[in-house]
């Protein structure tokens, strides 16, 4: 296998960076991980990660041709500065691309983890011969990657678009974007644990249920968390709606924990789909669960290498 | 000027037929326009274009390379084919490509006029220097074009996207779409006549008050009128942010009749906008109206061969 075929991954997470060899058909040659331990420094943390890489090398003899990082954002990827990000305290301004090419000697590329994903599903995964394609990771948060003819969509300047903060409750729910009424503020995991917490008597929010003892008592026949269920999957279908209205995508796919029990939020999902995209072709449209799971960090840090090449 | 530098633009609306001879560099050459009379039918009114056409060319001497079509739609820009336009009855199925192709001896391209128009626009107009351009038409309804990269953004098959059909009121009031709460329904010119004439009391809206009307009596201090313009301003705001926040565009351009009072609109609009874009640079995104006016027509349907030839 010819030396530019394999790229070096690393993900970098609040917790943990894996790193990697991986090859250009998607296979993942070699990987390690280490705590990301941020409070220890960024210098520190790119010192390991290079360790990581280079017992990859040595333990496959394979030789990358160049670094592709995805990271928890807001990162910038065209300069490849970290921004203000919540998980990696004290990085902030830190040249992520610079610090890992300067140590392993190769070039590189830059991501937020999210739009990395999104890159691998369209090439290696569920948006596989999809000319648009959307990744939805439900989490946390929400957040879209968007890949039109097979590289990354970017709006101004390299902006990453953020319409996990559309609007669809106007004056509604206050958002941790500073925003009211955001997809988010109604879909995100949390925000089911918030409304089902808030809506059963007796329990304030700090001992309440997870989603994971939501969906387990919707399982069970649970009244209330079948209520938290339909609604969680209401205004995740009414945001999945608005992006077929306006991307026509090929396909879009859902990530992230709380769509592990995607079986749950199925039938409403498409229920208020059909109701609200009437003038695109939704039969046209496929609605899917990403495929990658864990895999997806290491192979979209990769492919963040190959998509700035194309 | 070498032929292959000139195209014949026809633009299809319901009342009226334009037709011209239109350079590269957004020049239009020569220029004619004849009654549409759906109802004389679909082959009279090909053979009243191409004699139009004719005209132009015999004007000018200039011999075109292709003809460019802009059409009230739905059309179908891949095959050519008219779908079910509400302006042109009788009409559904004929091939508009391939009359004209056929008449003229020349290949042609198809677009439905919103589409045209943000090719125009993105190539001679508001949207020049942008990467990522969408221009906002409203009027009896809202159409958004899409261009990236100097190129129509098609979703799935060729699908337009309809984000004047986005949801921002779920549950709201019904659209002409068959769903409920689109942005459409809040935020053309009729929903603020609507709007207005229920809010007045003692006319029905048969004898209401149109958009003109509207404006104008807002010009003078009428309360009701001021309240109808802030409405919506609002709402023209709240789904001009939810595309910022999903394409974080370079520029967006207002067009359309309500547009022409932009100034009446303007500030509401950027408090909204200023509201709900939290996590985009907004500051890098252009909003501005569209600056071809009634040449837009014409300029669009000779883009839109351009176009399918990129």
């Amino acid at each position: 296998m010819a030396t530019d075929q394999i790229v070096a991954a690393v993900d970098i997470g609040g917790t943990k960076i894996a790193a990697g060899l991986v090859s250009r058909e998607g296979r993942i040659l070699a990987q390690s991980a280490c705590p990301t331990l941020p409070e220890q420094g960024f210098e520190a943390a790119m010192q390991r990660t290079a360790a990581l890489l280079q017992e990859c090398v040595q333990q496959t003899g394979a030789q990358p041709a160049a670094v592709g990082i995805g990271c928890t954002g807001p990162v910038d990827p065209l300069s490849g500065v970290l921004g203000e990000v919540n998980l990696l305290p004290g990085w902030q301004g830190s040249n992520l691309s610079q610090a890992l090419s300067v140590r392993l000697g190769l070039p590189a590329a830059l991501e937020n983890d999210a739009d990395a994903a999104a890159l691998a599903e369209s090439a290696f995964g569920s948006g596989r011969g999809a000319r648009s394609f959307l990744l939805v990771t439900v989490g946390t948060g929400i957040g879209v990657g968007t890949v039109l003819d097979g590289r990354l969509y970017r709006g101004t300047g390299g902006a990453h678009p953020e319409a996990g903060h559309m609007v669809i409750e106007p004056g509604g729910l206050p958002c941790t974007c500073g925003a009211r009424g955001c997809w988010e503020a109604y879909a995100c995991g949390p925000a089911m644990e918030a409304w089902f917490n808030q809506c059963r008597s007796g329990h304030s929010a700090e001992v309440g249920w997870d989603s994971r003892q939501i969906c387990a008592a919707a399982d069970a026949g649970d009244v209330n968390a079948l209520a938290a269920v339909g609604r969680e999957g209401s205004y995740l279908g009414l945001g999945l709606a608005n992006l077929i209205t306006c991307f026509c995508p090929d396909a879009v796919a859902l990530a992230g924990g709380l769509m592990e029990r995607f079986d749950l939020f199925e039938t409403r999902i498409h229920t208020v789909i059909q109701a609200n995209c009437r003038f695109v072709p939704l039969e046209q449209v496929r609605l899917l669960r990403a495929q990658l799971g864990s895999q997806a960090g290491l192979l979209g840090a990769a492919q963040t290498w190959w998509n700035a090449q194309a």
